[in-house]
């Protein structure tokens, strides 16, 4: 590939990015796309400005730019938690290490590489790209000792930096574990496989053990029940609520947030209070029905309460019972995290299941291979003739040619295959393993152009396209369009952490591959993570909401991928110093290789631990404040109904024909929980109870939705009942 | 190779065998050689007949192998232990399968490759060994559906044994743990990287620490001393003591064996006596002295000891500190498996010892390649004749020829490399990943015969070496033609599980690997697994003492290996099915090798982790009875002194100038150090002790030995000054 056409390729990918970023400053500054761009601060309350009058709104302007930059860090981990932080701390390594990358490459290797054969170069422009590689030095050069060295600078301030991330944030992690509020999950196993004994239920069983062997800790228990019934029930009672929601679109109760007494989130109450008032003596009659039922339906799971998180901890480490497939025991997830449908699975079942993941992984990543190698041929201008013979004519012409070898190919695969790791291209050609170093070294310098328009259109696009938000904005339009009613109810999103941790993973592998090889991706590479940096830093303040908080568990994976990356660049180097035989570069790169490795065994031995496990001394410190302040006993009465299948309410008024307002003590610590559609209350409780039940991602964007019910109550039941 | 030569080797190696087999017979009846090839009866009092006109015992004879056979698991629990049961338990488990293994492939695979072309058979004798291999085959043989109905059957059969084998030693194991006595190490753990706070000792910091989190079960600790001075003492008493017992062989004091009262094995004390009443006074001053020495070099190790089982299982278990590096518990090892120079290594080092032990391991194994694949060379007769041109003469000559060829290399083999696993010698064929099978394919036939011969001679050959114990024979001849003394002093032996258990898992390896392949090897294997029976059976019951008892650990290592080991003949099958073009059988074995992965699986969920952590449940109960028991208070009070770095009676009499008979309460649970040698009481404690501290095997033989000493105590001591 020519310079030209890879200026050709970054020059149209920058005017893209240009283009969307300015509309994105004029699009998100309109009031109608506030719940696209602010879907965060919508939730957390946050002030916007609403002034017909101020057209300022339709110009571009920087100021988002400015405002991410200018958030700390302490303000991010106030408000989006600590794997935000974490997140972001990944992006600002990954420029560190570039930045030091790219000034080591472009000043020292990039010259040697250009210089590395006596001949007369042609203009910058119309220079093929590979003279820019390592492939330009002769045979035997004595001048591959700076790219050795450029590799030792290269993985040494890698390793110093990953060193000071690591302690940073395993540092962090502990402050996450002591200083946030007690949680209920610290207090809670998750037993499974409960053995059965045919003259007593599951719930004595349990009983009986955990007061016979914990007895000073044991606390009480919430059994897991068949959740046949009940789902069949939620289902109903949703489905009748939407057909009456879309009914009778008059009457609107706004529920009023106030603080829950155990989270510190806030909570509905008002929506709730009519409800319960109204539907309580049908309700109260059927639901009861549900209960008996239910507790004949046990399952041989339960989540079992402890007096302190010290008890919780050692319970769920120790092997209980001398049959490792009885008893098993681990810490609980949040309640808000728990996946009810996979517990009714038998634990026996669940290792082959786990299997079957593994297997269907793996084949369907062979099954990318074939589609990928196709594109990888596209970037040889002469396959590509030969493929499509039709494009021969149109081919000579000069721009058209740059734009297809520069362009095409990496968006073809983008539109075809957005998630594929173009690593795996790399898969088919291995057939030896003591080749691999030198395959590896053939492979990546000829790619390289290649992989640079990737990180245009894979890496510049797709960030443009994150903070553009296309699907949710077009669907916003659509149901403005279509709908007439104008409430702002809105669903907000968690951040993508599973597609966005391994992209930025894959540019610094190609980034740390490509350094001392072909030096010429860099620049580009780092203006993708500074991007990336901003762009992500506006999105976690703006548009998405924490919802599951893992306490920086992302930062293990993360290093570990970079530590793999390192020693991958060092292995390719090592083929490359083969082929070109300098057994000198060769011999230096194989310590190189060790003490990477070693570092990494030193890494996992001084920070991993606190990633998998809770160090006792911090819980038990804990333990004691909390009793200290008197908080334990207020925790202990929590327990039971937060980790409660049904809903506190439905147990409640079913067992003692209350009429009150259970719902002012259960806590719903989601913010998902909380959009303020008007009316259909006890729709809106059932749906976020089944939606954490089924474990999926509320990702439809229901941003203009109808509205508020009629009287539910009575013909609601009544109709569960024909069903 | 040719049969007549298969033969011709198989009939020198039985000729051998018969005869060392009836030399044994006649030599374990010899008196002078009692200590040889009983050393385990006269540690454990057996009877032994001394008739010197008892003449039979000049006749060869069977009853040993009689006796051996007749000994039931039963007895053989009780008399060595689980690791013994385990370990036979694996020999019959090898016996058992290549008994199926051998009967299917005799039986169908080879006619089958007998009569794979249709060609006209020589004689049996002149056949070459290749015409019963898969080789013979033609290729697109519709009899291949033989060898993969065969390698169903082996696998099927293999998977059962397996899985009912692990589930009786699982439960053997927890029969073990619950039956036996309560053992120190199960109430203790091993904190080490106490950190070091500059105004107190780590033996305060750690008591702080443990009364601080553990108050209601932490008992008291042991700290560990730098044990430069301990050494040096022990080392030079010890020298000392074998130079005043060489002097003065005049008087003798025999140890009085009675049971201990912590172990109930049987503890020495008359000799300790009278020691201690002879050298009360200088000791006292002496070693009050050195207690204050080793208080000042305390190391942050330590041995903490707790109220319960469960309790020192959970300290065990739990990440104690928020820095992984500090605070790091694991369960102590017995008392008598200390290693008391190894708890001096900061832990911070002990990672990246492991990596050098680990590199060390690789190296060394690689550097075997090159003789072995000269050695491997040698099978292929042209290439000996090459190789030594002044052979040719001699190599034409019939007999000689298959000598040669037939068992020179194996010899050969195993005079320099006994140890090497001939596996490797294939390690340097393999260049492509995805021609592995293939290759492992053409690799394995083509040394069939080598295998078979590796078989005779290191199998065969080392079982007869094992019974005869040349160099413990030998030792024993010569020293006693050279001292004039008889006493009958002797060390014992412990079984060398490290070296056998691998020797036989090889032979697993080779047995399935050529089972479809070439099955000719199979009738000498399991010749070879019925002898090692027999053979490790009666060794076990008269020479070998138990000192490390694992407690059927070993067996988990043997399951996988195993697996490994089906799973590699799959593969190689695979490799043969596509060498000869039947896709149909390549398409049978691919499940078989799933499904086998899968069973693997299945018991590591279902048995492994018994193997690797004490359920919860048994320990509570174990504890539960021995506080009812009152067995509780008195294990507590013995706890200190049995994990002691300085003995017992040298702190007592030190500290409180007493100088009782301190050593009636310590007991000495290891048989080992129970040699009843005379009169060197304070030498052979101590010697005992400093052999628990080197941690290395005491396989000197020194079965005839010098004699008494004079009086020891104020000189030694004064000698210990001088030094």
């Amino acid at each position: 590939m020519e310079i030209a056409a890879l200026l050709t390729s970054a020059g149209i990918n920058i005017s893209i990015c240009i283009v969307l970023l300015s509309l994105y400053s004029v699009l998100r500054k309109q009031p109608a796309n506030y719940c696209v761009y602010f879907g965060r601060r919508l939730v957390c309350g946050g002030a916007r400005r609403y002034d017909p009058f101020w057209y300022e709104r339709f110009v571009p302007s920087p100021s988002w730019l400015v405002k991410a930059w200018e958030t700390s860090e302490d303000e991010l981990l106030a408000a989006a938690g600590l794997d935000a932080v974490v997140f972001l701390r990944m992006v600002i390594f990954s420029i560190r290490i570039f930045f030091i990358t790219a000034v080591v490459c472009i000043a020292f290797v990039l010259p040697v590489n250009y210089y590395g054969q006596p001949r007369v170069h042609k203009e910058i422009h119309l220079e093929s790209s590979e003279v820019f590689t390592i492939e330009n030095l002769k045979e035997g050069s004595k001048w591959l000792w700076v790219h050795c060295l450029a590799l030792y600078i290269i993985t040494s301030a890698a390793c110093l930096l990953l060193y000071f991330e690591y302690r940073t944030i395993a540092k962090m992690r502990l402050g996450h574990i002591t200083s946030s509020a007690p949680k209920p999950s610290q207090f809670t196993v998750l037993i499974r496989a409960i053995p059965w004994h045919p003259e007593q239920s599951y719930s004595d069983t349990l009983s009986k053990y955990f007061t016979n062997y914990y007895s000073s800790c044991y606390l009480s228990h919430q059994m897991v029940y068949h959740n046949g019934i009940i789902q069949r029930l939620l289902h109903d009672a949703e489905r009748v609520c939407l057909s009456l929601k879309h009914v009778s679109p008059e009457i609107s109760c706004k529920p009023s947030l106030t603080p829950c007494n155990f989270c510190g989130g806030p909570t509905a109450t008002n929506s709730f209070h009519i409800l319960s008032n109204e539907g309580d003596s049908v309700k109260g009659m059927e639901l009861g029905e549900l209960t008996v039922t239910t507790t004949e339906q046990e399952r041989p799971a339960a989540f079992v309460f402890f007096k302190t998180r010290y008890d919780a901890l050692v319970v769920s480490e120790v092997l209980q019972s001398s049959n490792p497939m009885l008893w098993v025991s681990d810490l609980a997830p949040e309640p808000h995290d728990v996946y009810w449908r996979n517990l009714n699975i038998p634990y026996r079942q669940l290792w082959i299941r786990r299997i079957a993941t593994l297997v269907g992984a793996v084949a369907f990543m062979f099954v990318f291979l074939i589609p990928v190698t196709f594109i990888q041929g596209l970037t040889q201008l002469e396959q590509l003739s030969h493929a499509f013979p039709f494009l021969r004519g149109i081919l000579k012409k000069k721009f058209i040619n740059q734009v297809i070898t520069g362009y095409l190919p990496s968006v073809i695969l983008i539109l075809f295959f957005y998630a594929v790791p173009p690593m795996m291209m790399q898969l088919n050609v291995f057939s030896s393993v003591r080749d691999i170093p030198a395959q590896l070294a053939r492979a990546v310098p000829t790619q390289a152009g290649f992989f640079t328009t990737y990180c245009f259109t894979s890496g510049w696009a797709s960030l443009a396209c994150e903070i553009m938000q296309p699907m949710a904005l077009i669907w916003n339009l659509a149901a403005k369009a279509i709908s007439t009613n104008k409430d702002e109810s809105y669903e907000t999103l968690r951040f993508p952490y599973h597609t966005e941790i391994p992209r930025l993973l894959l540019f610094g592998l190609l980034g740390f591959t490509n350094s001392v090889i072909a030096p010429l991706i860099l620049p580009f590479l780092l203006i993708y993570f500074f991007l990336a940096y901003l762009i992500y830093k506006n999105q976690i303040l703006n548009v998405y909401i924490t919802k599951y908080e893992s306490g920086g568990k992302y930062w293990p994976i993360f290093h570990n991928t970079t530590i793999f990356s390192l020693i991958l660049t060092q292995i390719i180097a090592l083929g490359f110093f083969g082929l070109k035989l300098s057994t000198v570069a060769s011999g230096f790169t194989i310590p190189l290789i060790l003490l990477t490795l070693l570092f990494s065994e030193y890494c996992r031995h001084k920070f991993a631990p606190i990633f998998h496990k809770h160090p006792a001394q911090v819980l038990i410190d804990m333990d004691r404040a909390d009793e200290m302040t008197g908080k334990m006993e207020e925790l202990h009465k929590k327990l039971h109904s937060v980790y409660s299948q049904i809903p506190l309410h439905l147990q409640k008024s079913s067992s003692n024909g209350e009429s009150s307002t259970p719902f002012a003590n259960q806590e719903l610590p989601d913010p998902e929980k909380l959009k303020p559609e008007e009316g259909d209350a006890i729709a809106k409780e059932l749906w976020g109870f089944q939606g954490n039940e089924s474990g999926q991602e509320h990702d439809t964007k229901s941003c203009p939705s109808a509205s508020s019910p009629e009287h539910l109550t009575p013909k609601m039941i009544e109709l569960h009942k024909r069903n």
